[in-house]
């Protein structure tokens, strides 16, 4: 775990799965800041990381609201004083509502742009101008890396909250590759196809319960790692993971 | 132009555009009521369908207001009382905002899926009844039809506003394709790949100023006629369209 | 049904399915002449199309052999001497051969790039010389037409001869809609994604045996149509269609 | 360098870019059999890994050839007589024709289909059997990974023969990997989108001869590295990779 580093990272949405595995996994280099709306989630990953000779912070914040995002980006920055950005990982699933379309409140619908489109474009816009500066110096290129699902690529019935969200996501995912890729920033994006072996999906029988049926969250953080260490002549816009069981 | 049918028809997002000619060519089977923010927009269509015969009404309506497209169905549903829904054309263009991201408000960024993430669940979640009703004795499959654009396949620099709405309404549009096509309902999504030919896109030199080098909106009513009178058993869910020199 | 034409059209594959259907539609315009490799599939159709006014010619054709698809041409060119050409839909099958890949034998797996991969760009050769000839005074763009799958977009377990032809077929078809678009001829591609509805499958039981379960092959020769006739100023590349209750 | 795994590696198509930097990577690990037509082309690479201390074998090598691919596996399991397969790469570029296309040739439109289509289906044939045997006790889950091009997703004017064939070998590998996945061997296409930088490419002006505008083979030899190691819990099926500066 690395404490001294000269930069350090970001991951929005932490929990027992993803956000976690991904977040032990970037600390090994960098201090890292945790964001999730409930202390509860991040409270332990702080915990391991710092007693394991990490540093990092966790930071309750709502990432659909603006005034949210922004006291967590001041009191990251104060906290990190003196550190560049070298990676933001956008991890927020968000409420998931699976719903016969004519049943969907309003609110419901929106809740998936609320979560993939206006959290992400609130993350972008405070992690951006960080990692376009560390980009001269970071020992890799600076990476804006996102969370993607199965659902950023169709639109299943009964789940067009989800689907738009995650599509939004990826729109402007791409838009920004396209737009911050020459000036050295990595943003990739990560099609998760599968359900997550964390404990609230222990007992779910997927793919008939097999061994390795669930994608293993410290493999999602590998992939993540991957992504950020790959050098800007050889970038990866795009990959998707499932598990060996899974159909696709 | 028909006055007289049993069933109407409806069309959000009417200019001198696809709008009008979807309406010109609806107009002649259906009734019809135009939807468009500014009635400066509709009046002329109008005019021009009634005058021929038809039926046509025009209501101005922020499709992104749940009070306004409320008032607008209440009126649709007086106006064409005792008739059923055939068609539902989703026109809706949006504020288009191209601008570097850093630069993007936050309202900036939300104007596309205000245009067409929320304004296509209220008009969805608004006509979609009707459709259902219609199933049995309508001429045709009671359709919704979708206008999409290059950028709902395609996330671009600096697009991330306008992209990110219409990958969200081309969610929603596979997902109501899958629920709903099953019921009867036809859900198509049109993917507009190129400059119409509008009075005001006139002198933009499109494609070295080619003869035909711009969509004519005429071309594009045709094909969603045609997508209307599909029978249930070969339902088309996607088609791009494009002038024969545009580069794709 | 149309004797008369100074244009001409040619369809390859036909037997009972789209083939026929599309056959007797463009029959109504455009003197036709077929393409099968077993006489029985065409004899019966050119003999309906005459029987009702038109003119039809059939020719045996092994659409993979040069020499076969020389001889189809010379005699098709003889036949129908001063006429141009109008549209070339190319609708082969090709042998199905579907099997656990270390089952599968060199010539199986090539069966599918045989029908789809050299059949199609012998077919191509011979047809868009007279296609581009046509382009100055034809009705319609000048059109080739291709009949796609489910395939064409997902290569499935025990599919590789198949979806290897179709991918094939299609990134050809791709290639040549933006060589020879732009020169006037419209290529077009058709994902068919379901059972069509003909007597070989009469007793399948595909969605539940619902009706209006099987594409109509009917309503395929229809969109065929309505692709040959878009202006050159709107273009349809690439469409699906798919029943009603097809899952997708 | 690794001379003593119990278990070996494959690359077929080796010459001064990824073929080259992909063997120096597997051959750390494991010994390898380089396949190319030409010796000129392995023979440098077999050198450099054995000088390092690593164990190569060239073997000259006509991939779409059976007779050519049998003699060569015999020699490769004789030589490597009580190891099993724990890698197989196929890097095979094959002619590449960029012609209008009514001057292609039949010969030269099938050169993209005999290097990616039969030269794949001969070596997946070849070296599935190893692979599957692999399963149960190799370090990493066996792997068949292919080399991919913007070509893959796309059929580009004048492109027809490379591009069918890359659509043909997307299409089998994804089918392979959907019928070999579930049974434990990892199948993954990687696309390369950009000029890879070789002595070759070195005075081309690619992205404006931008710093790393062209592709360092040494990174997609990771990358290839990268998805061996994928747990099977993780497999990713496809990703794409680029320069930061290439347009897409």
């Amino acid at each position: 775990m690395a404490a001294a580093s000269n930069f350090y990272s970001i991951v929005a949405g932490v929990g027992a799965g993803t956000g976690r595995s991904v977040a032990l996994k970037f600390a090994k280099t960098y201090p890292i800041a945790l964001l999730s709306r409930n202390p509860e989630n991040y409270e332990p990953v702080v915990k391991e990381i710092n007693a394991a000779g990490g540093r990092a912070i966790g930071v309750s914040t709502d990432v659909s609201s603006e005034l949210s995002v922004k006291k967590a980006f001041a009191e990251i920055e104060r906290e990190f004083e003196g550190k560049k950005l070298a990676a933001a990982i956008y991890n927020v699933g968000g409420r998931f509502v699976r719903k016969p379309f004519l049943e969907l409140t309003r609110e419901e619908y929106e809740a998936g742009y609320q979560a993939n489109g206006i959290g992400f474009y609130l993350f972008a816009q405070a992690t951006l101008p960080g990692l376009l500066t560390s980009v001269p110096d970071a020992p890799h290129p600076p990476s804006l890396i996102i969370t993607g699902a199965t659902a950023s690529l169709r639109g299943s019935a009964t789940m067009s909250s989800f689907s738009s969200g995650k599509f939004a996501l990826r729109a402007t995912g791409q838009s920004l590759a396209r737009e911050f890729g020459p000036q050295g920033v990595h943003v990739a994006h990560a099609i998760i196809d599968g359900v997550i072996d964390i404990p609230r999906t222990k007992d779910w029988p997927i793919n008939g319960g097999a061994p390795g049926g669930k994608i293993s969250p410290d493999a999602i953080a590998d992939s993540y790692w991957y992504l950020h260490t790959q050098p800007r002549s050889h970038f990866t816009q795009e990959l998707d993971v499932r598990p060996y069981v899974e159909k696709f």
